[in-house]
Order: C-alpha cells, then sequence, then structure tokens
C-alpha cells in the first residue's frame, strides 16, 4: 500500500473552498484531513499544495480520439489525447464509439474498446453513437446500459446520410432511453435544412471556411434544440443532453425547459466562449479552417458568447466539454481547400478546457466553484460516474489537480501535447497552471513532466445519469 | 344596370357598426348611404335589413371540395360544397389545388380549375398544394404568382410519402416565396414521428378513432409550429400561414413569433373551438370517425379551447376558416374500421362557420367586429382579395349578408345542404341567422331558399397579402 | 344644407385603401361613393383629392392646453393648440382635466370646460386626472361616466405629492372604474424612487436637463407598467390603458399581458419614435431642456425606439398620441437652470403627429392602415368617440384630411402654428403634407390657410371603450 | 481533547452520497474518512450511523423568536426555540432582529442579543429587519456588515405603519447593500393594496381566518416580487432574496430574473408546499387561524404547490426554511376573533422542516441532494456562514444529524417540543427520523432525548453572501 498526502492546499468543491490535506491509499482517497490532522498517518509522498487549488481531477465527457470523419480521422489516438489531457488536468475522459447504419453495435462498440485499451493515459468511458437506429440498434441499447456501463447514446439531427437520425429514429431511441434510464445526448442542428444552404452557398462560389458558419445559422440550432426538446416529452419525459451548444436561440430554449422542471441539460465548449465566426472562422486565406467546427462559431455582433457564460452561471448550461477532435492543417484540414463544406469538422481542446475557464473565473464570468462544477462534478454526475470521479471525496479515485492560480500558462502548437499543428488558442496567456495531476493515485503529470504511462487509465463503467428532476 | 339598394340595416366592419344603406349596382357596391341618402337613387329592388347585421359576404380559405384522399374523396363538390357556403354566408372560398410529387404544377392547377369552372355557388380561388417540391415546382411558384393569381402555397409537415415535404424542400420552397412575395401555408405537425406513434398504437391493438388524436400529440404540433417559423426566419423572413391551429403549444409559439413582429399568421377552425377528443373523437364504437380530422380535436382536461378562443380575441389567430373536408360515414369513415389510420380525415363545415363563430359572440367569446374581422375581413386581406371581397365599401363586389342576430339556427344533417350524412354539430342551437346572401350583386339565398346558379361563381385572381407587417 | 364632395381620392381605413368619393352634407359623411356614382348628386362644393389620400381627421387623445405645471402652464391654450392640431390634421383631441387632492371633481371639470367652451378650432373631449382619489372623487367617477361623457380617469404612479396617487388609491379607483366601465389611464413610472434618484442626483451637483432621464431609468416604468397590470388583475379586470410608454421594458409587460388577453392597452409618442437621451435631452448646455418631457426620451445605446416601431406594428401599442404639452424655452424651460428637476415637462407636437408617423409608414416602419388605425380609429375606439370619429362612413362626423404623400412638409417654430418659440424637430424635412381639413364639414385648413374659427370646435361626449377584448 | 467517531453511515451531500466516517474533535469536524480508515485515531466516542444518512445539521434561515407581533409575541422563546429545531435537526437558525422607526439599529441588535444570548441550544445568528430606513439606519448597515457579523437586511413592501418601507426608502437601502456587499430580503407583498383589501373585506361583514388569505391575492405578492427585483436592477444589481415565496406568480418573476442571470434568490416554506387556503386557512369556525400567516396559504385550485416544488428541483427556489413564528391557538390566535386582520401571523414549524422535505424526497418531488442543499448547504452558504456550516467537511462546525430514512416522525402538539398548543401538521405521519443531532461536537439530542443545554448555541457571525453569479 502507497499513501500519498497532497498538503496545505484548499480544496475547491462545488460548493466552496477548504483547507483540506487529502490522504491518498493506491488508488483511492481514504481521507480529507483539517490541516495537522493528518500526522498520525506514515505517508509515503507528501506533495506540498501550498497557494495552491487542490480540484477533484477534470472530466471531459466530449472527446473524439481518432475518430474517422471525412476520409481522415483525428489527429489525436487514445494515447497523445489522454496524454495530453492529463497535461491539462482532465483525469477522466467519455469519448464516443459510433455505430454506422446497419452496424452491429456491441461489435462497434468492442472496435473502439480495442482503440482505447492499453493505450490511454487517464481513465476513459464511451459514449454510443447510433449512426443507424433501428430494431437491433434499439435492442442494443438495453444491453449496453445493463451491461457495458453505457448509459448516453448520442443521435445527430445533422449530417443526413452519415450520422442523421430522422424524427421518428429519435423518438424511438428517445422511448427506448425512457425505458433503460438512459440518457439521449444530441447534436442539435437541422442538417437537413443546412445541406441545402450548403449546397446552395457552394453552388454560389461561396468555398471559404467562413460559409462554413454562414450556412450553419443558430436559428436552425435553437429550432433543433425545440424538436429534441418536444420529442423527448412525447417520448415520456427522456433525459436529454444537448452538445456543444453555440447560439443564444438554443440556450433560450434549453432554459425555458429547465424552467418548466424537464430533465433537459446542455454543455457549451471553450471555443464558443472565446472564438468568433468574424474574427476566427472568418480569418483571412483559409486560416478560418482551423477553427471550422459543427455547431459553428458565432457573429460577434450577436450576444451568444455573453449569453453562454450567463447559461454557465445559471447552470442552464450544465458543462464545460470540449468536443476535441482535432485536424492537421496540412493535409487535413487542407482537404476542404475550394470547398468549405470538406473540411474535417473539429478543434482540439482537450488540453486547455480547465485553463480556458479558469480564465473566466479570473475575468469575473463564473465562480470558483462553478469551475470544478462545470468542468468535473456535473459531468461526472451527469454521465454516472459519481463518485468515483468528480468529487474529491473519501473512497472515489484518487484524480486529483494541483492547481496555481497565480502562475500562467501559455497556450501554442509548439509546446501544446496535442498531436495538432496548430493551436485555436496559439499565443494565449492565461491566468493559472496545472502543477500536478494524479490519476487514481499516480501523479502523472508534475510541473510539465509526464510522469504516467501509456495503459494507466482504465475503462470506466457507467451508471444512469445522476443529475435528474 | 340593376340596382339594388340594402337598407335600413347595420353595416358591421372590422371596427364597428352604423347603420347604413348600401346600393349595389349589377356586381359592385357603389355607395354606402347614411339612411335616407339613397332615396334620390332609382333602385330596382329593395332589400329590407331591418333589425339585422349587413357583413361582408363571408370568406372560407380553407375548403377540400371533392378532394381524392385516401382512395376516396370528400364528398361535397364544388357545386355542393358552394351551394351549402352560399346557405352559410360565405360568399368566397379558397380551395387547395393539388400537385403530387413529379407532377406539373400548372397542370394539376388546370385539372383544378376543370373541376370547379361552370359549378360553383359562389367565387372561389386556389392556393396550391406543392406534394412535391423541386426545381419545376419551384418554378412554377413564380409563374402561377405572376400570371395565375395563385399567391398562397400549401407543404406539409406531417403525411411523410404523400404530401409530406422535408425541411430542406421547405425552405427552398420558403426562399422563393420570399422572392416572389408568396404566402407559405403550413400542416405544422410532424409527420415523421407521428407515423412511429400511429404504427406503435397500431401495433399495440389499439384500433379505434381516438388513437387518431392520441397519436398526434399537440407537442408535436407545437414542434412543428416552431420549425416551420424557424425556416421561415432563415429563408430571410417568408409570410407563413399556419393552417389549422389546434393547440396551445401551437398558439404559443404563433403568439411568440408576432410579438417579436415577424410575419407569422394562423387560423383555427370551429371544430378546435367547440368540439373534444374526449367527447367527440372519443365517441363510443366508431362515431369518433365521424370527428377525424388533422390536426385532431384536443384534450378537454388541456386549455386548448379556451386559448383559441384567447387567440382569437388576440389576433395572435387571424382567421377563422372550416378545413372543410367531408366524407360521409357510411362508405368513407368506415374504411378506417378497425384501423384509426385509415379513416378519412375530414369534417364538413362550409355551411356553419359564420353561424358557429357568431355563437362565440353571443357567449361572449369574441367581438362582432372581430366575428367579421376573422370570417371575412382577415382572410380576405391575408390572400390578396381586399377590397374586392371582405368588406363592404364602395367598388367592392357586392357580396353581402343579411344576418339576423335574433333568430337561430339548428344544424342538422337532415336539414343541412352539404352533401354529408351526418354533421358534426348535430342538433346545435346557434343564435343567429343567414336571411339573405348576395354574391356579386346577386340574391343567392334567401330565406333558407336558393336562388343561385351553378357557375354563377367565378374565379379569383388573388394578389399578394395584404396582412404583412 | 350644404353639400360637399370630395372627390378623387384614396379613402385609408384601417383596413386598406379604396378609391372613393365622400359627400359631405353639413356637418356629417352622409355617403361613400364610388367614382363617379355621386355626379347625380347636386353638389355645392368640390373638393379634388386626386393623387392624394382621404383620412379620417386624426384623433389625438392626449394633450395639456393650457395645463398648470411647476409655476406656469403650457404655452397652448386650447384655441391656439386646436389650430395647430387643425394645421396637422387633427380634428378631435382629447385633454385632460384636472383634478387636484381635496378639490371637487365636478367644479374641475366645469373649470376646464370654461377654458376650452367658445375657443377651440376642433372638438375635442375631456380625460379626468383624479389626483385626489377619496370617496367624494370615486363617487364623481360614475356621475362623470353617467352623464358628462367622460370614461376614461388619470391616475399618476409618478410625481408624490402632486398627481400622485398611491397603490391603494389605484386599486379602489381601478375597482370603481370595473363597475362603471370606464377605462384607467396610467402615468407609469415608480415616482417614489424615481424622487429619491432625483435628489441623489442634485446632491451630487448633476444638474443638467439630461439628469431628468437618468433618473428615470426605464426599469421603473417596466417595474410600474407591472404593478399596473396586477392592480387591474386584482381589481377585476378594469381596463387600463398605459400612456406615454417610452421603454423597451414597458412594452414588454404590455405585450405579456395583452398576450393574455387581458384589457390591457397603451400608447406612444412621436418624440420616443425619433428622438433619443443622448442626441436631444443630453443637447450641449441648457438645449437638452426642450427635450425634458416624462416619461424621458431614452438611450440611443438600447432598441427602445426599435421596439416602439415593431409594437405599433404587432397592436401592442394601439395608439399614437403627442402628449402635447408644450413650454417655451425662454421663461419657462429656463425655470429649469441649474436645477434639472425644475424644467416644466413637455414637448409641443400636436401640430406634427400625423406627419410624424406618416413618415414612418415612408421609412418602412408601419403600413399606411396602422397609420390611420394608430392616428385616428383605434383612438376613437378606445375612448368611446366611434364611429362618429375616427371613420369615414356615412353617418360620422365630417372630419377629414385630405392628405398628399408626395409633398413635402417642413418642420420649424418659424412657420408652425403652436404657441411655442422653439420645435422639438427643428428642420425636419417630413414626406407628406396635409392639404386640406374638414372638421364636421367645414373646411379649416387649406393648403397651409387657415379658414376655421374659434369655437367652432364643440365637447364631445364619449362613452365606454370599445376597444375591449 | 474529545474525538467522536460518526461511522457507518452515509454521507449526502449536495453533489451525492459516499459511505463516510466522520471524525470530530471537539468543535470541529476533522476529518472524512472512507470507512475503516478511521482505525489508527483514538476516540472517545462512536456513534453507528449504519443504515442513516449524516447529514450536515440543518440551517434555517427564517425564524422569530420570541416576536413581538400585534400586542403578544411569538410563543417560542430563544430557548424553546432553538431545543425545538435541535429535535428537528436543525443546528443553526437566523433570526430576524427588529429595528422599528426611529429606532437606533445597533440598541436594538444589542436587545435581540440579550435575548438570544445564554438561552439558545443551537447556534445563532441575525438578519436585520430595517423598520425604519433613514440616514441613521442606513448608516448602521455598513457597521453591521463590518463589524458585527450581521451581512442581510430584510425589508417589508407589506405592512404599511408596522414594518413598511416605500420604493424609496427599499432603494436607499438596496444601494447601500450595493456598497457594502449585504443581501436585501424582501417581505414581497404589496401591503398598500392589500390592506384596501383588508378594510374592504371588514367592512363587508368578512371577517373569518379565510378571508387573511382572500385579502392577500397571489397577483400581489407577484407583483411585488417584480418590484423588488426591478429596483435591485436600480440599485446597481443588489443581492435580493425573496423571503417566504407562496405564489406561482412570484416564482415566475424569480425564474425570469434568474434566467437573465441576476442575484435574485428566493426561499419558500413548508407550509406552502404541504397547505392550502381553502383546506387550512378556510378550515370551519375560526380553526383557520391556526394557518394564517403572511403570505398566505394559496388556493389549491391553482398549481401553487405544483410549481414551489418545481422551483425547488430548478434552484429557482434556493433555501427551504420555515418563517417560524408560533402563536398558540388560546389566547393568541383568538385575538383574531370577529376580526381576520387582528389573528397573530405565524406558524410554528421550526421542528419538522427537514422531516416534510424529506417527506418530498420519499414522494418523489426532490432528490436526497436538494433535500441536503435547500436545507443546509444553500442556506449557509446565501448568508455568509460556510463551510463554518453547512456542509460536513474538514475544518467546518461539527453539527451533525445523523438521519434514519426507515424510521417515522407523527407531528402532533402533544408531543412536539415548540411552545405552541396546536400543530400545523397534527397528525401527519412522515416518513424518516431525526435520531441524532450533535452541535458543534456535542451529542444534544439521541433517539428523542434532548442532551444539550441552555447556552450551549454560540452567535455566529456572518460574511457576505457567497451564493452570488
Ligand atoms: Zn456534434
Ligand atoms: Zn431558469
Ligand atoms: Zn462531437
Ligand atoms: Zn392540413
Ligand atoms: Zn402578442
Ligand atoms: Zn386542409
Ligand atoms: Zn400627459
Ligand atoms: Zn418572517
Amino acid at each position: 500500500m502507497t499513501r500519498v498526502l497532497v498538503h496545505g492546499g484548499e480544496v475547491v468543491s462545488s460548493t466552496g473552498t477548504t483547507p483540506t490535506d487529502v490522504l491518498v491509499e493506491d488508488e483511492r482517497i481514504v481521507a480529507l484531513l483539517a490541516p495537522g490532522t493528518g500526522d498520525l498517518f506514515a505517508v509515503d509522498e507528501r506533495i506540498d499544495a501550498a497557494g495552491c487549488y487542490v480540484l477533484p481531477g477534470g472530466v471531459d465527457v466530449h472527446t473524439h480520439m481518432e475518430m474517422p470523419f471525412g476520409g481522415t480521422q483525428a489527429s489525436d489516438t487514445f494515447e497523445t489525447g489522454t496524454r495530453a489531457a492529463a497535461f491539462g488536468g482532465t483525469t477522466t475522459i467519455v469519448d464516443f464509439a459510433v455505430q454506422r447504419t446497419g452496424e452491429d453495435v456491441e461489435e462497434a462498440l468492442a472496435r473502439w474498446h480495442a482503440k482505447a485499451e492499453g493505450n490511454c493515459a487517464v481513465d476513459y468511458g464511451f459514449h454510443m453513437i447510433l449512426g443507424g437506429v433501428d430494431e437491433a440498434s434499439l435492442k442494443a441499447m438495453d444491453a449496453l446500459v445493463a451491461h457495458e456501463g453505457i448509459s448516453s447514446f448520442k443521435l445527430f439531427m445533422a449530417y443526413p446520410g452519415v450520422f442523421y437520425s430522422d424524427d421518428g429514429q429519435i423518438l424511438r431511441a428517445m422511448q427506448r432511453a425512457t425505458g433503460n434510464g438512459a440518457t439521449i445526448m444530441m447534436h442539435a442542428e437541422n442538417g437537413t435544412a443546412i445541406d441545402v444552404l450548403v449546397q446552395q452557398a457552394l453552388a454560389a462560389g461561396h468555398t471559404d471556411p467562413v460559409w462554413h458558419g454562414l450556412t450553419r445559422p443558430a436559428a436552425l440550432e435553437g429550432e433543433a434544440v425545440n424538436r429534441a426538446i418536444a420529442l423527448a416529452e412525447v417520448a415520456g419525459g427522456t433525459p436529454l443532453y444537448v452538445v456543444h451548444v453555440s447560439a443564444s436561440q438554443a440556450l433560450e430554449r434549453i432554459a425555458a425547459a429547465r424552467d418548466e422542471g424537464r430533465n433537459v441539460f446542455a454543455e457549451t465548449c471553450p471555443q464558443y466562449l472565446y472564438l468568433t465566426l468574424e474574427d476566427h472562422l472568418g480569418a483571412p486565406g483559409f486560416e478560418g479552417a482551423k477553427y471550422a467546427c459543427s455547431t459553428p462559431l458565432r457573429s460577434k455582433h450577436e450576444p451568444h458568447a455573453r449569453d453562454l457564460w450567463r447559461g454557465l452561471r445559471t447552470d442552464d448550461l450544465a458543462v464545460v466539454s470540449t468536443d476535441h477532435c482535432p485536424f492537421c492543417f496540412n493535409d487535413q484540414k487542407t482537404l476542404g481547400l475550394g470547398d468549405f463544406s470538406k473540411i474535417p469538422n473539429g478543434l482540439g481542446l482537450v488540453e486547455h478546457r480547465m485553463d480556458l475557464v479558469h480564465q473566466g473565473v479570473v475575468d469575473g464570468n463564473l465562480s470558483l466553484q462553478r469551475w470544478v462544477e462545470t468542468c468535473a462534478t456535473t459531468p461526472a454526475r451527469m454521465f454516472g460516474m459519481y463518485p468515483k470521479k468528480g468529487v474529491v471525496a473519501p473512497g472515489s479515485d484518487a484524480d486529483l489537480v494541483v492547481y496555481d492560480p497565480r502562475a500562467t500558462t501559455t497556450v501554442s502548437a509548439r509546446t501544446h501535447h496535442m498531436n495538432l499543428d496548430h493551436s485555436a488558442f496559439e499565443g494565449a496567456v492565461l491566468q493559472g497552471q496545472v502543477r500536478t495531476v494524479l490519476s487514481r493515485g499516480r501523479t502523472i503529470v508534475d510541473r510539465g513532466t509526464y510522469l504516467g504511462a501509456k495503459g494507466h487509465g482504465r475503462y470506466v463503467r457507467r451508471g444512469l445519469s445522476q443529475y435528474l428532476r
């Protein structure tokens, strides 16, 4: 048995901060101690957290490692991506296994397990994307919930012909989820209408990256969110989790449903809080391709970012995840040269989520407690991993971050650990720094040095949502 | 030249009532006269309207004469249906010509002209149903607006495989309408989701008529309305007219859009104001089939009817039409014995609209002015027929109704003039009675006697909406 | 008997326009005639309206002629003010008689009758301001409704110590109005809170006119509107008419109440549609004093004006009146030099309302029909004067305006007819021009020449609101 | 030093539950331990919590011990009331010290300290009621925040002539709070209007207790809440806490403000969740007097209770407190015989809050986490007592409740410990039972036996709200 004491820091929880020493035995936290109280424990290692926050390890519930997309695949493998996550203070990811139309769900899941197993630096779980809702995949939902530790299924209202489910399929999957307790995650954009706009734009000769955003209007995100909420109601009150909310219109519908007490939840991602259609997706030349993701960046002339920060404060947005899905500029993003619709969609952010949201705390946009809540505690509860993950408590996995709020972090592709040849936040200097990261009791990052190992990360079997109303 | 003077009555307009004599020359109104002022005109006929209201002839903008549906067709021909309309004080109908996928729009229109021409008792226009939105039909829209007097196109979010348009088709049609100024009429129900519910109900052995309503939940009408509004916004602010609104959820979305100043309009129909899912669609045995229409009758345990009356008062519902689409109980409705989904959808109401809404005036649900406005003036303005229709004004067509508010009307299949073997309001005694009806200067109904003629009714070429904001 | 025929024009009503000749006998309209139809009438005078609109005379339901305020009185007498109104196409005003605490209501009314009688160029009515709600004044309300042709009573939530009624007094007056059918008009600003802000601003040395606006925040108008609506509900559904709405927050509350079907109505005034806190009230030096009115002009950095135009389109704002209450800059406005709270409140606009709102038609902010509706028809209906006023119909008073939409009007204190040494719209060139004005059959203005006479205007006894839901 | 180990239980926090042993040293918690981990500590006492929840002691932030009201005073002294609180698992109360018009605030506070000091069974704090807002009391606010551990000030929009502040006074107090960081607590009912209704009811001979409710309509609670929110906005964003929310209309305004991200918070009380105007306040004879409180119980024909439970789920209602203010039926409530307005207002509930809300958990109205959050954690954070109170954490006061969810509690005046001759929940059998209660490390209640002592309770100096956005 190994004992580690993280001492002298301020433990930050979703309700406040307290000076607390954290005692770890092997993989678990075994005690929270008032400073000094732990002296009678024999300890193998002492980690000095003086002047630092001690956080539950970050939980990023939206990543796509080595995700196949448009003839290429996301540039981070489970190995590189989870190592980058570790550097950024994220000790659990929930990635998306993908079933496509006609595929066997459990086989698809097995394929994803094969990719991840033995490769991850931190613990990982899977959501299941249902690209083809039919009798077989519906039946598989029950099995995954009951036996595989998968309690959340993602559907797409976008991407007709690829991941798209029609409203009848969505309704059926939601009904099934109402029955087995799972959560439906929704990519909420009206893809059928968007495809018309895309074809019209291309036909008119509009091929630049900015048209990726212009053809995905905010109104069509709001519409889809409203539709998903209505379908969940008709399906008997299915728990609904809207991914990557970027638009005020979407948030408005979510807030209205939540005011009615419905089990409707949502996440946003750092890019929507900081980056814009004009300044980033609309950057000169083909630069904007770096910022092509869906939902897209929104116009700075509209109050989307301001509203999203507010939504995080009011809990109408419960989670910050990254939708980490990196594609290199060279060879990958450039597939869309001359046709914005061919740009692989996605940004690489898994490494910087904790810092980017902490910057929001520094800027006065969010409380310290909400930082921890939106980045660790709520995602763990939302997806059935609490109290194993998301909280600093006796019995919990010893996933801990010692965070120095006075140091700074400079973001750059030259120094980051993601397998990505550029950064969406290149040059940004963020207040706060991940100093030490423990994953299940093992120090995997310390002052910029990687001490972890491929394969340390284990699969997390998840239960049903613990965030229902 | 023939001169008729309608004298001694109170002319009711959308703003109030005034004792006014109305002078008709041939087909047109040529003068409104303070009582007594008309004495110097030599008059061929004098119609005594003492104690009566004098109204602009009713305008019913939603009828389906001899409409093919599910292997049968609506039981009223243009001849019988427009004669019944005349009896009920409606002197203009706008019916729906139907283009189906792959059909030529102008040929389809010609077919409908052929059905109506020479057969109508009152004037008639056409909306065009686009059952198949494609390059050809989109192009035809422009032609119909420019040359055919057709300025409104109906799309269906319901009935997949029949009239259904997907959101991409809707968006394209709306864009075209934004360009040519036309109004998009929308049957707003999420048909894709409804079809799942229908199949599930049938699979579970639920075959009774009430399941027609139970499988078309109000939430899916609200959803579709919201989606139509969003698509109209994305299409550049297309004028949108939602047909047969039956649900509070739909009205709520319409009112919200209207508060924002959008060109969103809606109608409801008498059945939704008076009849309910439980008492009518859920009547014992197969009786309920008489009340099967889509959108369906709504639950009496929810405030739909109360909200719809309120919507009429607030103008969030601008029009009362009938969606007249009668099917006899015997041989037609009975097609759905053992399978509610096979019941031909529709009620026969063209004859009783004016009386049924006047009863709302008597009951205190609506003002006298709003009666005239919702049943004549606004529908005429909404669909580009003003001031030819919908108003008692010099130069307007002499379509006039002398209405006795003290007499009563008893509704019965034994006495009505629709070609229909039952009545949705059988036995109802309504306060108010149509006494005399003029269509373009000719008295076509007087005290229950038909004085009109097949073929008197003429096609009305319509312009763009005159009700835009 | 004198017969006048206004021929060749387009009569504009609240529902549309029609080429119509208007036949006047003495004081009343006796016929509306299709062009040419009137030839058989012997006519004394023919007014050529070719190329012009023919409108019902404007109805301005919010004026304060010779109103005592802060030790001075409004600079227009009933004589000068109504003559200016006539020049601007307004043929009816409803002014405010004022009862102050402790005064006998009927004596106060008599005083106002004495001021107006024999002096007015156009017809006039009175609302009654209840400055002191007590047993006696409540009782007088019934008498005024029943016998005096006064069916509307104005209360103030502003001006503590002057016109202010507390919420108990408001509730009691509303209850009385619920009983006798009258409408309560409300100056909705939280005067108690405003007075604190005013005292604080003065104490801090802020004495400039702009502080008049800064101490009357929009939130306190919205608050008061909400409160008035709640009190009207508690009083049993009293018809409520909110005067001079200037703030988005107020409009939002009004629209919400109207969506619920309540008898809540509102007006705005031209100054709020065009002028702003920064550019006008905040003009350099003491210039801003010209623009001091309550409610105040609002910030151009907020969407108030845009929202008010939208409210006029949606009928959430039903009426445009002026709140005409002019004070000369010299000797009157200057009372507030060094203390903004001493600036007499009010602008002189009675002459330019029709032109200013017509400019909105030209600018695409409002339809032609809504111009006539908001400026003539609805105010007449709202305050019980229809169809005597507000409509071109047989039997109505022959109050007519021949309006040339192609000519222009230049606003200037040098040329206007109000007794006012400046103009809030000095130099504005507005599209449209009042060409000829008839009041009860008499031409009182023609091409800029005054043909009327002091004392031509008669008192209008009003009935209850004809605009209730 | 004394060590106590509470072992074998499930610690419930606002985010979830974990099997955790809690180690107490003297007055504080010093360690949370995974089961078994504490074995190496020498412990003086072991409390077996097997099968039980271990909660942070309840925090009731709204009590009125020995409160003078209408010529009598609340029947519980600080001694009896805090003892009863202890029996019910509440280990901290925040009571209201009262300053009346003209009184010195600090002297008033001293008077309340004198009442409480040496008498309390559990810890206590004070809010300050400002009955007279003037220069002196405003200045005193700063002093209380800075030096007296009082960071919340209560104002009344009700009770004119007693505690009432007008809107100007409210604004000034809010401005001061914005400056010093304090929270304004608001009794939000429009007392000026209510007094009119009360006088009218009495004048009409309506004297029964039910008229207490009928004269305080829900609309006037909603109105006052809206007004308080507006004033807080004008005052620069003052933290606002609305007490004893009972009406849907109030909740609706609070939820809207919260959606906008404002620092608006609210509590409700158990009586509004369970009792109704008709069944309780309207009980036969004078029984209803037992249920007279302000805000009053609401009609069961309206969805208030359902909405309040929903508000607790959505955090639009953040806290459940009791507004404990007991008056005996005999001699006290009977002061209102023949005049409902003389019934002393208040219910005695301090003993049953934890059980009544736990019953909501059992009934499926609230999660276990929200129970702890609304009854302990959030009130502590809201009023600046965290982490000393409201959480089971190292360093926190050892205020702990061992709660048996399988046992039951029967409520009765015969057995309760409040000094009250009746109970609002007489005969109710609630699922769940307080088994053992520790206050600052001392067991003060165990299995129904009181082991505490008068004077054990200490004054809690509070900081600013820790619940701001
Ligand atoms: Zn997605
Ligand atoms: Zn909310
Ligand atoms: Zn994704
Ligand atoms: Zn339809
Ligand atoms: Zn509205
Ligand atoms: Zn139809
Ligand atoms: Zn005024
Ligand atoms: Zn209280």
